[in-house]
């Protein structure tokens, strides 16, 4: 098992070489067009939408990437994470999909949803303290004990280009893409859509798109090195972590520009996609559109890959019903 | 202007016409497919997604043929229906894309939102009582002033000809098909599809869908003759509607089996396409699901095409939200 210093960072042929390894465990997932949301912004927007992945979210491309990369040796002693979200279900996924262990360490508090998808998986949940202490205390127990191949949510340079393949396709269904756009949690969507459109479409702007109440990274952006929030407070739950070094690197090189949104500007986001786009997306998408819609000037006029993350959402705790 | 008893039943020949006259305003909508529900259901089922039509429903495909196929001369005259739900919407879209007037009679009682679509196509609404004799009589107003074209929502062979080229697509893109299963209320969207399906893949048995408050398609099966219910009372709000001499020529005579499904099993099936399936559709496009999961003898094994007729539901009022 490696330390993800050891690991050095992806090149566009990991992506190349990701596409192929988890060709056969990710869907190739469609594109979704609005005349209505076109007309509202004066953009062509198409929608990538990866909540159609098998669980859920386009984290299921890193996550395959890492498990399916790793040798029989290395298998053997199965993965693990820590994560309370849509990582921990799409390695659970992956790890049932090559038929090996997998354990996350879950918050106690993690919504029971996510505990069922991840045992619906295959996947083993060791309940720690809602803290990063106890978590870090169980983590380490747990990898001691199993010798599993620790996969981050977002920082594993396997991740990132495995999340590399997603614009790689975006850029093959949509000609003469001028910008993408994709939320900004920890960055490893954002990364892997760097490195991946800094090769094959440099031209190709990219922006991100963050709550203004977990605006860490529109705050590391702005200021030129990493600023980590302390448990910030958003409905858009997927996008609170912290950037880290793998991600920074191409976040500061790469990225054109970061926007934020309000609760309120990405609730009526994620409203508006559902009735436009028929699609079932989290709060945590719906930032993209948001800021699409606040800075006008900034897309008018431009044809935009939008990143659809994931549609994980409890549908009987819908923010705009009280 | 003719009567639709003056216009011959439509050949496979004008399913493939429909579909090169109205391609360019539709979308080829993609199929989705989900393990969790191949697992629960033991069958494959492929979701043809008309929900993402462009006014989110199949009914655009009929109502495009119709409004397209017009002569110049027709044309000028405008389009007219009565219709509370997706027909008028679809109506209004296509008469825009021509750029000709479109009238629809609905009932004051109909919803706002969709009075509102209405009008964000151009479409004119005249207001009658929720009663037929009102509708009637309003409606033969309005052509007799407007010399417009009826274009009736599901019985105009027109309509059937345009529905039928979505099974035409679905062909194309799934493989090896043991069935097709979609919702009926009037039967216009299961008459395409059996005059499609009839003639390039015969041997593909055609299920409909209906709610157990509604299933005068089901007892009119089974009679041998059309039965009409009178107002029946069903949260598919799309699927109230009789059949009609036209739908039952293709009903009675290609369909292989109808099934019933009560409401809370069409709220359940609902409710779970959205889950795993991350699309908004309408209650109307949930009996198929339904029928799957409490037959499963007879979809076990098979490759099921399921149409998803449309999406527009009001967000504010899920059924399954008290």
């Amino acid at each position: 098992m490696k330390d993800i210093a050891e690991r050095p960072l992806p090149t566009y042929d990991d992506v190349v070489a990701a596409h192929e390894r988890i060709a056969p465990h990710i869907k190739r997932t469609p594109v979704l067009t609005s005349q209505y949301l076109n007309d509202l912004t004066g953009a062509e927007l198409f929608f990538k939408c990866e909540n159609f992945q098998p669980p859920g979210a386009f984290k299921v491309r890193g996550a395959c990437n890492a498990v399916f990369g790793l040798s029989e040796e290395e298998a053997k002693h199965g993965v693990a994470t820590h994560s309370s979200g849509n990582h921990a279900l799409s390695l659970s996924y992956a790890a049932m999909r090559r038929g090996i262990p997998c354990t996350v360490v879950m918050p106690r508090t993690a919504p029971q949803a996510k505990k069922d998808a991840v045992i619906y998986y295959g996947g083993k949940i060791i309940e720690c303290e809602p803290s990063t202490s106890s978590r870090e205390e169980t983590f380490a127990k747990v990898q001691e004990e199993t010798g599993a191949d620790f996969v981050h949510p977002y920082n594993d340079p396997r991740v990132i280009a495995g999340q590399g393949t997603c614009s790689r396709e975006l850029n093959e269904q949509v000609e003469g893409l001028d910008a993408v756009i994709a939320p900004i949690g920890g960055g490893g969507m954002i990364s892997g859509t760097c490195l991946t459109m800094s090769t094959i479409a440099p031209d190709v702007a990219i922006y991100a798109a963050e709550p203004e109440q977990a605006d860490d990274a529109y705050r590391s952006f702005k200021a030129g090195h990493i600023i980590a929030d302390d448990a910030p407070v958003t409905i858009a739950d997927g996008l609170k972590v912290p950037l880290k070094e793998n991600t920074w690197h191409f976040v500061s090189q790469f990225v054109t520009d970061i926007y934020t949104a309000s609760e309120q500007e990405i609730i009526d986001a994620m409203k508006m996609t559902w009735y436009r786009l028929k699609i079932v997306m989290e709060a945590s998408c719906a930032p993209p559109l948001a800021v699409i819609l606040k800075n006008p000037e900034t897309f008018r006029g431009k044809r935009v890959g939008v990143i659809v993350t994931g549609g994980n959402v409890d549908l009987d705790k819908l923010p705009w019903i009280k």
